[in-house]
């Protein structure tokens, strides 16, 4: 049996028949998580860390992408952790998937081994841009208040062996200074696609997954569009949500 | 009257009625130089030096974009400047652009103020890469056997005041080596565009502007899809072709 609160919806991902605790006010998973999630590079029996997990919406759908995999989700945020630990229990995915609340910078160890993959949806907003939520939750989820993507990078690079995979989703406008930072911590991009929630549009983000000490060798996927026309999804999004198999 | 020899072709651009000299075996132009005269942000007045002109096919094309240019094409090769010489003067364009067969590292001075835009489809393989073209011609507007991308960045550094635009045109898996020289040469990108053939496919090539001294402040343009399906097009690219005006 698990606790909802009075203050939290569950939502249903239309994904598997995942089910996700949130807080009716204050943060609430977005598509770019989704997004990520699909792009990573997944294999059979992958260990991976997910940095800042938010509502756990991460470790849900990659354990639709791959068997055997072992997640594990760290947030600083105690009351967004106790949340995503609940919504692992509620999917019945705690042989999968394991919640813990702490500072990306302290955490060391977490397996007996180096992840495969270490995945992240950091903070996309400079604490000098934009205006700061008042909500904690969405504040920290969404500006660097008590981590910046160099923290996010520096940790992915610490936990990986050569050869680890780093995915990461961030804003097109700050790709130079986010494939500066990965080059100074010795994550070389391998493949990088950019969303556009039109194909008409610009970029508005960008997924880039880097192998750490890997030789140079880039490919730029084919663009993801989001909607095909204003609030109808393209056919590679609306696939994700009929897939039940693996 | 313009010498047409007889190892030459002329072909109809199906642009404006401009017409171009080349050889019938020997380097041809190719949809990129297409592509990148359409990407580079031109203005009315604007001075522009086309690095590597080839068979002009750049200056030429940028003459549809806006009035009053004043285009400086370089060609190394004597044989290729002395063919699109003949190109610019078939065109009735010498008002507009001049040919100048020299090493780009050896020009400086030409026009009496620094150019307002410098463009650049540079050979796109290093020479350790693929099989170099027994033909003279081909090889070095293919291969880096004389100007490396780091000798056209360095040229159009060297060229440009302050604000000024460098458009340039590279294979995607070079971008990461593109923006390390770039940054080197102080030169910030401003606008990217990723260019496939079709639009599930990876991309093949990558235009970036950047301009000199700039601040960070990046736009990944819509992709460029080349074509609609074997054979066709997009509305893009055939937009070009029926344009009859400026």
């Amino acid at each position: 049996m698990v606790d909802i609160f009075i203050d939290e919806t569950v939502n249903d991902l239309l994904i598997n028949d995942l089910k996700i605790i949130q807080k009716s006010k204050g943060f609430r998973f977005t598509l770019d998580s989704v997004l990520l999630a699909h792009f990573a590079t997944v294999k059979t029996g992958d260990c991976v860390i997910d940095l800042g997990t938010g509502t756990a919406i991460i470790p849900l759908l990659l354990t639709t992408r791959a068997d055997k995999l072992t997640v594990i989700g760290v947030e600083i945020q105690k009351e967004m952790a106790d949340m995503a630990k609940r919504t692992v229990e509620l999917n019945g995915l705690s042989e999968h998937i394991s919640i813990i609340n702490q500072d990306i910078g302290q955490i060391r160890d977490i397996f007996n081994k180096n992840p495969s993959l270490v995945i992240a949806n950091p903070p996309y907003w400079c604490v000098d841009e934009g205006k700061i939520s008042a909500d904690e939750g969405r504040a920290k989820s969404r500006h660097e208040v008590i981590g910046s993507l160099k923290d996010f990078v520096a940790t992915a690079s610490r936990l990986l062996n050569n050869q680890g995979r780093f995915a990461l989703i961030q804003r097109s406008e700050r790709m130079l200074e986010t494939l500066n930072i990965l080059a100074e911590y010795q994550l070389t991009p391998r493949r990088i696609r950019f969303v556009h929630s039109f194909k008409h549009k610009p970029a508005r983000h960008v997924m880039i997954e880097s192998k750490k000490k890997a030789v140079l060798n880039l490919e730029v996927l084919p663009p993801l569009i989001v909607y095909e026309k204003q609030g109808q999804y393209t056919e590679e999004v609306l696939a994700w949500y009929s897939r039940e198999e693996k």
